[in-house]
Formats: structure tokens, sequence, C-alpha cells
């Protein structure tokens, strides 16, 4: 760690500080500069007790640290590509792109069944469909619950497609894991740590979406929940942060994807639907995420956005969905994936 | 609801829009303007589907809401202030500011109690501290759990302190509201909706933070899964929201106390220790906030901040607290209150 | 425009809003709603005076607007895409897209001959290079002023490359329009009007940054000063938006791209390079700005970035640019462009 | 500065960065921690050319400024706070808080001379009023230019005021310079540093607004731009700040004025209109302002804000304006002001 002293301290205000440093097992190299005193301490951050603290006192300027502070999702833990492994078929990670599409909501059987059977029909390999709903508005649809998770495991073993659904309680969560392959956490509950817990004791894949005003930093050690957890199965799924734009529901941040790609070895999943908030932005997204490396892409499908139970604005219809697949075609080639 | 169609659409593209209007129990004004067609939907839009899904449609340009979609939060539902009585005695919401004051994380009983004794003695009435801390990294102190609860109750009993303390988990929920007077609701956990649920079921009073990106009108929102599941005793709690300054942790919304007298019935609590992420700005913080009509302060409060398990910079020492308490009285007199 | 009302006023206070709406040339048309009265005044509202400032009345919840506030930029003004031509060659807007590449600050002869020989090989058509630099310190390097401007000029008669470099002051307009080929307007002075006006009255195509808090209305809207005083050649470009990842220097918005194609005929340009500050991610943005539909890119290319005088981390090298325009290659391929 | 090597980096690699320290005048200390090497570069960083561009090189991992970037504007270059004297009479940063109080736009004679009479019976010293407008549409009233300078020079004849008025081109400096007391650059110019210069050579005092997503360090060194002109009369001018909340037209960073006490010598002024675009929040928040220890307020006022040119939503009536200012007054005494 980097501790910046205030200027026109005196000498027992700095000693007080050095003791501290080796009080916490740091070996202190004190750089006496033009206007600052600086003082380099040497130890293993994430063993020993952090510095950060010393902030505190007022003879400290500020504390930096140097290690980052996720280990096991970093690239430095494992040089290669996690491919994670779902029904001994779909391999995400691996060289194709996965489609996880499907409804925002899960319905009733029958619209499911025919999302199902038409996105499958169009490449998808994962049906998406949510059975708990976060609601902002307690007064809004939240979701068949469990009813809704039978329609999706009987819409699998229709299909064969590989089920992905949100879990919002620690409650539900051997529920929901009994039913999906993948279990997501959602973009209001990625640092809701005891559901991460939770989650990944299931030992189910987890999507961890990106919270709305999360960090690259701060996302990637809510993944360090899931590994360190014992849950080596993570997929990270960016979906569009918070920022001062209207135009769109939230700002699709793409350029998490080459960051990811350096910093971790888990894959990464582009939600293009939730990132913009409308359906005529969502073919472009998805273009975009495909070229720059996303290795799945998670869209919500609708037969008719319009009578959606949520989010009709930013679902897609079943003839766009197939547009969209052939069209993303040439840049799965350009980029060298199926 | 208002309905802007795009220009140059058809006879029947319109008459459709208008149709699905009528059919989900709105009546239509139509409106021909210059350059757009907009209709007016009128109905309760509190009772009848929405229609913000046609926005889906090609020949629909915008939908907007006119109704608030909080209820029993808003000042139209109760035009009184509610007040929130603890053990027969703290009044929140009343005529006296209340201060919430302790560490950050309960750390053990010495540190508990010296603490509590302190900040009575300097006018708390309420006494803050983390049994269950949700930290950023998985490697962080976690948190004492139920033995940092016992030690809430047992300062509880040898001062008269309030307690409140925050709850991570639905499982926790019973176990929290056996010892704690006030539930506290994270910032990374304000639309874990199961969360709330749970916590206003046990009839405690809930004190909800804003979420680091919440809106104004997302967190009524949150605040309407408490009223709304029969919990009347909220207390809503602005603790900065994230932006692109980095300067402080956060940036405290102070402009949202105005707002919520405006907007809400529910007391408003401000916390300045997370607001700004440093100890140095925390008296300031509290000045305004009082000045502005704040019902209560949380402030983090540690012997020894720079020895602290968690958030060490924010903690303002014992000494700074007693000073602050005594720097605010002349802005209490100047804003009328205690 | 809609006028909301407060609820429970007087026949008076309604009546009064609806004296004033007919005042300004519009007519009303009253919808009475369950909680509320929505009044939806017809006229023109590009001709007639706002209704806007009525919000500040108490009787008045809101005022919304319903027309889009941009007309010469819009689609509606204008269906086919824009196309600028520079020196008779360039066609911005058409089918190839091209590459503004160069130094973040021209230094010297040689730096700015060898990297402008060398992107020439590699396939750019502009050169891109600081003569005038906006520098968020006064003690940092602001650039070689008309120097530069001269050095610019030796490049183009030396390769035949367009020249595009940026504007700080209204007072260098006339200077700048001399040796450039596309103005810039930087991100700094993206709502610096006066200089807008200037730039425009020389006839040069105006390359207009997003600037780092612009709304896409608001960036639209500064581009109309372009089209409104009498110059049709206008290129957006976004740069990325300040968010509060820090991660990178700027969040870039690629989805600007499908929403600028959606809302204007003008070209879009993406600068990865400032987008996100790292050379290392510059690459995979190019990809993604390619493929989602961008006419132009502009990228920092520098021989020897540790050396350089202005933005070294953002800079590529020779060698990855010419990398990065063979990887594109595929790309321009799939999105059927050159 | 201090720079992180990457893990795994040659001995070669290592040496070229400390022989690139040395040549630019630092002299190297080099740390062996346990994952990273650390090098403090000691010397200093405001005279020696900068070593951020290292972090270019493949085998740096960060590179970090330890020297605050600011000087002049700086506590540490003048610990007493600066007085700025207007006219003989108005001294801001001393004991009395001004009041800067007039329309958003200088309208007409008749406008102008009843508001200033006005303000100036309710207090005010300074009479605000803009006579060139930087409006985000070029279709919106742009101020009556030099006529709007000639009333407020007429008005302050008549009353006394102090007058503040906004410039916002190179070519109107002198022009403003004749008429005005202070001279303010508003939030759009804040980083247009070519007017920054400009104004600072006029000598009259400066009224810095921050930028829309100016961090404090950003806006603290464009004031440096105006020191190190030469002119030591900078005011700065919080304005609000763009955040992702709707609610309000900005989000006022109250904090600011704690964090500019500390770091700065100049006075601070808020701005509550702009601040949240909304007449009806503007007490509340002048009352925090002053509490928290703002130096002066500005504040739009305006008799008829329905019929106000610019702006209506934000300014308040010569009523609310009275009311205001005797409100104030407790907590003028609460901080021990005038």
């Amino acid at each position: 760690m980097i501790i910046v002293l205030r200027p026109n301290i005196s000498k027992e205000e700095e000693d007080c500080v050095l003791k501290e440093i080796e009080l916490r097992g740091y070996k202190p190299h004190v750089m006496r500069g033009v206007s600052r005193v600086v003082i380099g301490a040497v130890g293993d951050e994430q063993s020993h007790q952090s510095l950060v603290t010393l902030a505190s006192w007022k003879q400290v300027e500020s504390v930096t640290r140097i290690q980052k502070r996720y280990k096991l999702v970093s690239r430095e833990a494992q040089e290669k590509n996690t491919v994670i492994t779902i029904n001994d078929q779909v391999k995400i990670g691996d060289k194709k792109v996965h489609l996880m599409a499907g409804p925002c909501s899960v319905e009733n059987e029958k619209q499911l069944m025919h999302i199902a059977e038409n996105v499958k029909k169009n490449g998808a390999t994962i049906l998406r469909g949510g059975a708990f709903k976060p609601r902002t508005s307690p007064y809004d649809f939240q979701g068949l619950g469990e009813n809704g998770l039978k329609l999706l495991a009987k819409a699998r073993e229709a299909t064969g497609l590989a089920i992905v659904t949100e879990c919002l309680s620690e409650d539900h969560v051997e529920m929901v894991a009994e039913y999906a392959d993948i279990i997501q956490i959602g973009t209001r509950n990625a640092q809701n740590f005891q559901l991460l817990i939770a989650a990944s004791h299931t030992g189910k894949p987890i999507l961890l979406k990106r919270g709305a005003s999360m960090r690259i930093e701060e996302w990637l050690l809510a993944g360090e929940y899931i590994l360190s957890n014992g849950n080596p199965n993570l997929l990270f799924c960016e979906r569009g942060i918070r920022t001062f734009e209207t135009y769109t529901r939230n700002t699709l941040d793409l350029t998490s994807i080459p960051i990811l790609k350096q910093e971790t070895h888990c894959p990464i999943v582009i939600d293009p639907s939730q990132g913009c908030g409308s359906a005529k932005l969502v073919e472009s997204l998805c273009i975009g995420a495909v070229s720059m490396g996303a290795d799945a892409l998670l869209i919500e499908v609708h037969p008719d956005p319009a009578h959606a139970l949520s989010d009709g604005p930013q679902q897609v219809t079943l003839e766009d969905f197939a547009k969209l697949t052939k069209d993303l075609k040439p840049f799965l080639d350009a980029v060298g994936r199926e």
C-alpha cells in the first residue's frame, strides 16, 4: 500500500504511522519527496489487515491499495478461459456463441411453448423466462412463481433447451435450482451477498448480472463471492449501467467485454434488452456484442410485446428474433465463432 | 396516459391503438397536432392494465404516465407527518431531531459499551451498530452475526438507547427483529423486495436506505413495498448516490429532504458518514441536514477509527461526536426543533 | 404540450391555465381523469411560445413537450443520409468507413510526417492531430498553435490525407479553417454555442464531439446550431460519457450509433481513444463501432506513446494500428462496407 | 509518482522503466512486494515531465500521482481566506453572506428595475441577470446582448447594487467587463479555457460555475487558469452536477462547500436555482447552503415566472424572495454570519 502523509507534520506523527505499518506486518519504505512524504508499505494486502483505516488519522492524506482485491475470478489465478458445460451439451465460453432467448416473464404454457419452439428453431440453445420478477412497484405483476418454473421445465422437456431463470430469494434457491440449469442473479441483487452465497452452494452455474451502479471491480468482487464459496461456474452478464442518459433505459457498457476478457477467465454474456429498453435497438447491440467477443447473448423475445405482462417495449417479436439470428451470422464468421 | 403516435401512419394503425386503449378500459381523447397525433387515455392507471407496452408498436412514438405510481407513502394518501414511536419514548418525525450513533461494526463488548455510554451522554437516543455487514469483498470482515445482536441488546439494557441494525437476509429477519428496535435495510438491498416484504411482516420500524443509483420515485416505490405489506412504520434514509465524483465516496443528495417532505409523510433520516466517506466532512453535512429539515441523523462513531474493523476513514471519534452535537444546537434552534 | 394540473384546485385556477394556453396560441383539450385534470395543448411548439413556464404556477403539476426540439438534423427533415465530401475525394457517410488517425498532439515535423505516412499506408484517409489542446491543467502542454496547423498542412501536401483538427477559440476559427479540412469541436466546447456558430460560418465540415454529460437530445440540438447557421456538413462524434466507472476514462456509448441512425441523417464517427483512455481496449471498440454502423473512426496513433506530450496511455502504436486495420477487415465485410 | 509494474516481467523491462524515470529527473525507489514491484519516483511532479505516459508500456500496470495538480488556488498556497472587494463596498468571503439575486434573463427595463429595487429592499447586494444566454436550442431566446448589459448598468446606477452577468464569448469579454462588476463563466463554458484566460485578463472578479460533470479537482484546475493568468479574484459557484436523478434538473452537491473550504482559499457561492430547477425547492437549499458555510447565494427571481423568457419553473417570485431572506436570518445567526 502507498501512504501519503500531509505536509508539515511532526516527527512523532510520522513515527506513529511507521510503527502502525510495522505492527500490521508490512515493511515501510519511506520516500521523502518535494512536497510530501510517501511511504510504501510492502506486504501481502490480501492476508494482512488493510491499512486504509489509517486515512482517518490527521497526519495521513491518502492510502492507496496496490494489489487487486479479487483473486479467484482473476486471469492471474487462471489463465485459461473457463468453459461452462450445461446438460453435457451447451458449452459457454467455448467456440460457439450461445443465444439465451425467451420472454421477460413466463405468462402461461401456451405462450412459453410457442416461444421456446420458435427460438429453438432460430438457433437458441437456452430458454430464458422469469418466474419470479423483481418489480419496481409492488402493484406490478410479480411472476407465476413455482408454476412458472414448472412451465420452464416442461419447455425444456419439449425442446431440449437449457433453462436460465432468476432467483430473488434465499428461500427459493433450492426450488429454483431444482428446475433451472443456470440461476440468474438480477441487477438489483448483484450485491445481495447472502443470495450469492446461497446460490453458489447449489453448484448450479450462476449468471451474475452487473448492478446498475457497480464498478467493474465491485462486479468482479461479487463474482468472487461465488468462486470463494466453492462454485466455479460463473458467468458475468452486462446489462447496462445507470447514467444521466434518458433516451435509453440504461447505458449498455460494451467496453466491459474487452475489460472482462483481460481481467477474468469467466465467460461474459450481454443482455441488450435491459441494456437499452427498446426493441428497436436490440439487433444493433447484439451485433456489437458478438463482434467484440461476447460468449452469449440474453435476449427478451415475445410473440406480442404489446400484451406482455412486463417490459413490453424492450422485447423483440419472433420475426425480429429470426431476422436477428440471420443478421448475426456474418459477424460470427468475422469473429471466428459459431 | 398520453400516447404519441408517429407521423405519417395509416388510419388502420391509428384505429388499432384506439381500440386497444378502449379494450384496456381507458377512454381515448384524440388531439391532432401540427406534427403528431396525441391520444390522452383517461382512466385509473393504478387499477387498469398499463398502456406502456404499446410503445412496442411501430406506430407509437411514446407512452407517458400521468399518475404517480406510489400511493400509500404519498402525501396525497396522508397529509399529516407520520410519527414513529419506539419503546414508548423515542418519537421520530416529531419535534425532536434524533441522533442515531454508534460504530460501523459491533466489534466486541468493551468497544460497544464504551461508545454507547458516550454517545448517550452526548444526546444520542438510538444506538447504531452493524452485526451483519455487507462487504464488497468476501475477504473483508463480515460482522459478528447474532453475537453482535446480543451485544447490542446488552447495550440497550445498560443505557436505555434504542437499537438500529441492518438485516441482510430474509433468513435473519426474525432474529434481527428479536433484538433490534429498528431494522435497517441497506443500500445494496434497497430493491431486494423479498427482504423488504419479510422485514415489513415483523411489524418493526424499517429504516430504508436509498440505493446508490435509485431515483426518488424508485425509492418511494420501494417504501411502498413496506406500507402495502401492512407495516406503517417506515423511515427513508438518504446516504448518498453514486456519481462521477471521486473526492467523496458518494454524493449526499440533501435535496432529497425537501423533496421527501413534499412527496411523503414518512420521516427522513440522513446518513452523512456513508454519504461522504470522510470523517472530516461529517459535521458540516449534519448541520446542512438538520437545517434543511431532517428528522434524524445516522452517524458512525468509533473511539479509534484507525483500528476499526470496517470503514475506518468515515467514522468520527468520540471527541468529534461530542463537538458535533454541541455545534448542532444553534441550527436546531434556528429550525425550531430540539 | 401536455399540462397536468394538481388535484383539488379551484375552477378559477383551472380557467387561468386554459386562458393562458389560448393566449399563447394553442388550442386546449381538457381531459378529466380519475385523479388529475390533463390538458392537451395543440399547436406548433416550435413556432409558439413554450408552455413549460406554466410549471411555475402552483396549480400546475407538470408540463411535457410532445414535439422534438431539433428540426434540421432530424430524419424527419431529411430521410436520406447526408454524405460529406472532402477535397472531392473522401466521402463520409457513404459506403466506405473512414479512418481518421494521428497523434493526440502535433509535436514536431518529424513525428507528424512519420505518423502520417504510416497511417496512410495502413488505410487512413484523414489525418488527425491537435494543434490547440484543451488541457485540464494550465501547466500541461497546450499545443503548438499555428505552427502545428502548418505542419498538418505540410503533411497533407506530402500524403494527400485530409486534415481534422480541433478549434478551441472563436478567434482561431478563421485560422483553423484555412488549414483544416474538418474543424473539430471538442467535448469541453460542445455547448460553447458561440464557437459552434463561428465554426459553422466557415462552411467547413464540423466534427462535433459529444459533451461528457450531454444527453442525445442536447447533442442533436448542439448540432442544430450548425445546420441552422447555414452549414449542412455536420458529423457527430461519440467519445464516451462520464459515468461512475473508473476503470476507463469515459464510458463509450456505442448505443449512440443505432440511435443517431434513427434520429438524424448526419454521419456518425466513433472516437475509441478518448472513449476508454487505454490503448489496450481500442481495437475491440473499433470492431464494435464498425460492426454497429459507424461511418468513421477517430483513432489516436503515436510511434512512442510513452514520450507523447499528451494522453500517452490511450494512443496506440504504429504496429498496433497496422494490426487493427487488418483485424477490422472481416467486420467491414460483414457490415457490407469498405 | 507511484509506478506499479505488471507481474512476471523481465529484468530488462524493469530496468527500462527505471532508466526512463531517472531520465525525466525523478529518483526511483524500488519496493519488491508480494505480487508486484512498485516504484516510488521522487521529484517535483509540477516541474518535471509527468510519468503518466509510462502507463502505455506493456510492463507497467498503473501510474499514480502523489502531488495535487493545483497550486495557486490551494489552501497550501494561501492559508487565509481570499476576500473579494467589489466597488469598495461588497466584500465576498468575509463575515457577511451576500445575496446575488435577479432574473434569469434581462427582459426589459421595467422588469429589471422592478426586480432590482425589490431584491435590494430585501437585502441583496448584487444583481444578477443574463444579457447573453447559452441556450440548449438555437430556437430559444438568446438574451438582449449589449442592450441587456446597458440595462444592468442602469439598474446599478439606480440602486447601487453590484452586477454579475455571464460572458459567453471571448469576443465579448471586454464589453461585458465594461458593464459588469463580476463576470460569470457558465457551466457549459467551465472548461472553455480560452474564455477563462480572456476573462481573467480583464482583472474583474470571475464567478466560475462548476461544469455539469466536473470533478472537484477539475473545477479547481479550471480556477487555476484564472489565478495563473494573473487574476486573484476568483469565486467558485456550485450549481448542481448531472446525475441519473430526474426529479431535479441537477443534483446540487452541497458537500462541495466543506470540501472547497478545505482545499481552497477562494470564496464559494451556491446557485440553488440551477441546482434543482424548481422554485419550490430553492428556499430549503438556500438554508442548507448558508448553514454549511456558503459565502454567497445566486438566486433567480422573477415577478411573474410563468411569463419569463427563460427558465421560468426555477425562478422564485418577489414574495418568495422576501420570505426566503427573512427565513434565512436564524441560520445566519446560527452560523455566526450576517
